[in-house]
């Protein structure tokens, strides 16, 4: 036995589970069974030294950041930067996509550097790869694809992202779909492109059992990409997305036998009132793998505020049952984001993680929000700020438009109208 | 006849309820018939000469700013500039909240300097008055009150918050509920204040037909406002919240009965899974009556955030049937807004009004997030940015993080890897 999932199978409760359960105020034996029925994994690569982290039902809301290089910002102090920043602004995991420089030692120093999960897209460097020594992406070879994979696996890498669902079915319906934006995701145009060039078929598809067995030997989560997920409301909940859904859906059972952990991923651009059934689908035709969502974007015309308008998709997913969301920054679709771009994606995806946690019934997270509110009602500003999701952006607006007088218990929104003041001093002592 | 409701009701449909039915792509009988049920209103006081603006069912979603002075912050100035800015940024309306300086002056220069509806809270101004006169806000006389009201009136408000729902029987289920927060509605707050000191009943409560009167004789909207709504998530949707909706149901019918147009407030402070709910019972209770609702604000632990926590709860919603989006600014909680915080809170706000226009399939909404997917999937970049809600804020960042080569496609996102790009050159031209 190597893998989470087979233990589970077993009833046996490991350390990992014990860590989890323990974390998350659950009983080992609830992680256990969840593990068992890959209704939860548990993220952490057998030679990979990290504090397990769970992902699925009943747990806490996870959030993802997207780090790593492009062609145009290649700077690997930078991205390392990014990754400590997104640790501090709590992401529970991070994805490194770089495409730009040396991706194997980008991603060996964020291995060893940070202290959470951490994801990759191997088929990007595979891609890049082929067109170095090929001229063109889409002579990437089976070869050539599964070495990527494997080193991947060999430096520790905790899920990956395989784009297994892309095959020459799905991708015909894309074309017989009047969609606007086609295909969005890169590796699974990176495939696609491949098909419609060779005519060979998907090779994550076709050698499937073979990518299991690599993931299983590193107990390497497989994370199935959406790679048909529709890239804009206009192509949302189609026809070619459903079809891989299913085609996914056959893949994490096939996952299950053989041992492997999975999660499956999930738009993308959705209407607020196709969100849930999107969730209830995935839960339904994965029977209960976590879902991972990127978002989902409820409209397509805020650029520049796109981590919020995730938000807004990120809190219904998660209400609705989704397990994992993956932060968008306010630089999505026109740029790659820095620093403080990272930092504010995070803290907002979280907001929308943590308000279905809430509604989720989750006792410390009720326990925080009544916290923040007596803090609030006892005109505690030190207690406010210290609760805060970000501290420092409170204690700076705070100082900024601080009442005259320094004493002051309210702030400078009502001033002396304050209506917590008023009540106070009209009520007996007892209220 | 003075009201667009008595006109409605004998079914004549006014110069307004045409423009409102133009603007709004709907048949002017269609209009003409929510005016006559109440379910939608016209804000538009008769001594003002602005463009009519309708809010309620089956409309676009419309979206208020609050602007105002305070103790500490009291520049008439900067109020006029947020005025200003918030109107750019596309408020569909703006209430004066002023607590500092003199708000006759400040009320009149707002309306004559803009040309959308106004709102105000006039028991600010009244409470305001009767400290400066008499030493204390629970001081305020009936005749107080009514003077400012009528002030309000005469100078061409168009709505103003009256908690008419506050009353004795109301404000003795606060003290029995274990509320975290009391009553965090500054004029929920004055009157309950005035209650408890004299023990006399709310004057809008006992004085309605006389509110009735005034409102009726300029066609100016009552919105009644929510004074015990719920301060924090532990206290929402609880006994007294929904004690006085009751009692603002039965205002709401005695305003129809006496020609009065009507939008009915709500929370506030809301989880996830109880804001449809608090929208249905509104309409239910309330007999399909506008419901303007300010956030909500999904969770209390993000201060700095709860522009983006409000839009969560705002998107939600006004999926669930709200008319009309009261915005939340990032210092709320903290301090009065700057005009940054102004706009920031519009664009949010109008980001969850949008969303929820998508899915109640507005014509012009779809198209528009049509148009930007089109523009995106074709790298039109200056098309990109003037359909985007914030151009300025998507050409920053575009400028910030370009390409390498000025004349690039594709972003710094993916440059050469980009799924568009990739997609199309290996398809035929006819996809």
């Amino acid at each position: 036995m190597t893998t989470q999932l087979e233990y589970a199978k077993r009833r046996k409760i490991t350390k990992e589970v014990k860590e989890i359960a323990f974390d998350e105020g659950l009983t080992p034996e609830y992680v256990m069974r969840g593990v068992a029925q890959g209704r939860i994994v548990v993220t952490k690569n057998l030679r990979r030294e990290i504090t397990p982290l769970g992902i699925g039902e009943g747990l806490r809301i996870k959030v993802n950041a997207n780090i790593g290089t492009s062609k145009d910002f290649c700077d690997i102090e930078k991205e390392l930067e990014k990754a400590r920043i997104a640790q501090e602004a709590g992401t529970d995991t991070l994805m490194d996509l770089s495409t730009g420089g040396d991706i194997d030692a980008i991603r060996r120093r964020i291995l060893k550097e940070t202290t959470i999960p951490l994801g990759t897209v191997p088929i990007y460097q595979a891609a890049i790869e082929a067109q170095e020594k090929h001229g063109t992406i889409v002579d990437m070879t089976e070869d050539g694809i599964f070495k990527v994979i494997e080193r991947n696996a060999k430096d520790g890498v905790d899920f990956i992202t395989v784009h297994c669902g892309i095959n020459k079915e799905s991708i015909e319906r894309v074309f017989k779909q009047k969609r606007l934006m086609g295909i969005v995701s890169r590796g699974g145009t990176f495939l696609t492109a491949r098909i419609l060039h060779t005519g060979e078929e998907n090779p994550l598809y076709a050698n499937y059992d073979y990518l299991l067995e690599i993931a299983k030997e590193y107990d390497m989560t497989l994370s199935l990409g959406d790679g048909l997920r529709p890239g804009c409301i206009h192509d949302a909940t189609d026809i070619p997305q459903i079809q891989e859904l299913l085609t996914i859906g056959e893949l994490v059972e096939r996952a299950r036998n053989a041992g492997v952990q999975t999660i499956v991923e999930g738009p993308g651009h959705i209407p607020l009132d196709q969100i849930e059934t999107n969730v209830r689908l995935e839960k339904a035709i994965c029977k209960g793998a976590p879902f991972y969502v990127l978002g989902p974007l409820v409209t397509d015309i805020a650029p520049g505020y796109d981590h919020i308008v995730g938000a807004i998709g990120g809190a219904i997913a998660a209400m609705a049952g989704a397990d994992y969301l993956c932060y968008v920054t306010p630089t999505e679709h026109i740029g790659l984001p820095d620093v403080e771009d990272v930092k504010e994606g995070v803290i907002v995806t979280r907001i929308a993680a943590h308000a279905a946690d809430l509604v989720r019934k989750r006792e410390v997270a009720v326990k925080w929000d009544n916290e923040m509110s007596h803090a609030r009602s006892e005109f505690d500003w030190e207690k406010q700020i210290s609760l805060a999701l970000n501290p420092s952006k409170v204690r700076r607006i705070r100082e900024k438009r601080s009442p005259g007088e320094p004493d002051e218990e309210g702030c400078t929104m009502c001033g002396d109208f304050c209506a917590i003041k008023i009540l106070k001093q009209y009520t007996r002592a007892e209220h």
